[in-house]
């Protein structure tokens, strides 16, 4: 197996398992949990490889399903031993972010497809997966939060794309790249990183929040049943 | 016509029926009636046809898109007929689940593709187009219900498959899979069936829900406009 | 430059203004100005393209995503200059809805495709984009509001399918079709245009708002924020 395989199992897995929180809180059953882990594991990597005009991965390899309904089973049968289930849906998020935006860039570089595409491919890949599980589950969208996201997968998929073509060694361009994203990521999470936003004049952030015009900054409000 | 073929149709009307249901609950115009018809209907068999690589069916096929626009006018001049148009929304959304996750999982074998991906595109085509009329509509989401739902189309393909594999006649295995899907569904619909839900420890389900941590149970509560 | 090239280039910079106008209203960071400025550009003709089976446009040629980001960064310093930010995402929707209209149609035709498939890929892509930006963004779906919106790019559609088959003149049909679609979809948010729209007899379209069964009727209420 190589090191892009790893990854691709990693984050499918990871992201499954971020599926799968979100399953966990609204308290559905284990069908729905192997639903909404797939779903968000192998999301990305499908619109990804649509776009791309190749066979989608999954369709020639099934046992990326396999994976997603492993992370399932596991997050239903210890879900309940978290403190906070969308603290790790979080985390978890992070890891397979850094994953895929390795990932999706890698696969557009094999193939052929130039720098620009190759960013974009990364970034899909990254969040569209989290975006579909946002989505179906009811969840706020992860890329609408106002810590830095987006740019993270960004980061993830340019240190890739500028290593790989500097070394020959994939595996230490994917290494760096994607330990690059999670550290944007994972500061964002831990110390609240912000870009600076857009914001109108004469009004601050916080006066803002307080007047309910946009959603809390991080992290989150933990909702009853986590 | 063909017995898959008459499925198709079926699955269509009444998915493009839950459509345009959806859209007259949100007290819409002929043309979104249609609009949301056409999403429901063909937006499983879409995704399915765009994974498996081979042309989207209403392409090569667009009666298709007509059997949608029908069903949008039918809802239109009948929908003021119904008691409760949510309730009628729900049981033809189960059809529509029987009988797609039947043609879901024959088209994959019919092309050759293996058992495991003919249950995926069987579950994939039952569900998207209901995932897409929710999200677009507003309407919570049939995936995200407790009763059982991806369960039913499981079932549906999982039985095709087996049949398929153990008889010649595409009739008898797709009426005897999309009737067990059926019953499936329209029991957990009718019976409120739910397979065990995860649930944190300590705290009944009846808990959760009077602390508004999920959803209600089935039924759905009608709303005023039902 | 075509003409069409020129509408499909001011149809990617209106929506991906939308996108990020959006984005503006979660007050995000520039980087979620050019993803959702992004996904809404693109979204539509990405979808039209995956459909027809087709290169996706914007793999071929990254020059539409360069736009997508000029017309975020545009929208990230100018914003605050605006009154009403919602009332400029609708109004820039409407030329977007109305120049993509006329490009998906174009497209299916110079394919060879039907004219009911060309209808069909001229509506989905001028709306699916501003779908994909108002459920990632979480604001109120365009597609759902009661004023015309569906039937603005049916008629953009199909004026420009009536007049390709009456004229060789390209430029005078993409012209009279993109205007006729503005026309309509421009009334419908000036003057309210609505088609009759469903209801339960008994009770009036004032009595359904007023127990908020429905949405609000044109013009959405602006938030705070606008």
């Amino acid at each position: 197996m190589t090191m892009i395989q790893l990854f691709n199992y990693a984050g499918i897995f990871v992201f499954a398992a971020t599926g799968a929180l979100a399953a966990s809180r609204r308290q559905l059953d284990i069908m729905a949990f192997i639903f909404l882990a797939a779903v968000t594991g192998i999301g990305g990597g499908t619109l990804r490889d649509l776009i791309l005009g190749v066979p989608v991965f999954w369709v020639k390899d099934p046992g990326n399903l396999l994976v997603c309904a492993a992370a399932a089973i596991v997050v239903y049968f210890s879900a309940n031993l978290l403190e906070s289930r969308y603290r790790v849906l979080l985390w978890l998020d992070a890891i397979g972010l850094a994953a895929y935006s390795v990932i999706g860039a890698a696969k557009s570089l094999a193939l052929g497809f130039d720098s620009t595409i190759a960013v974009v491919t990364g970034i899909m890949t990254a969040t569209f997966g989290g975006i579909l599980r946002d989505i179906i589950s009811g969840e706020p969208s992860v890329v609408m939060r106002r810590e830095i996201y987006v740019t993270a997968a960004l980061a993830g998929s340019l240190v890739y794309i500028l290593l790989h073509g500097i070394t020959a060694k994939p595996e230490i361009s994917a290494l760096a790249a994607s330990l690059t994203a999670f550290a944007v990521r994972g500061g964002a999470l831990y110390f609240g990183w912000c870009l600076p936003s857009y914001h109108k004049p004469g009004r601050t952030t916080a006066e803002l929040e307080r007047e309910g015009v946009i959603r809390g900054a991080p992290p989150a409000p933990p909702r009853a049943s986590d």
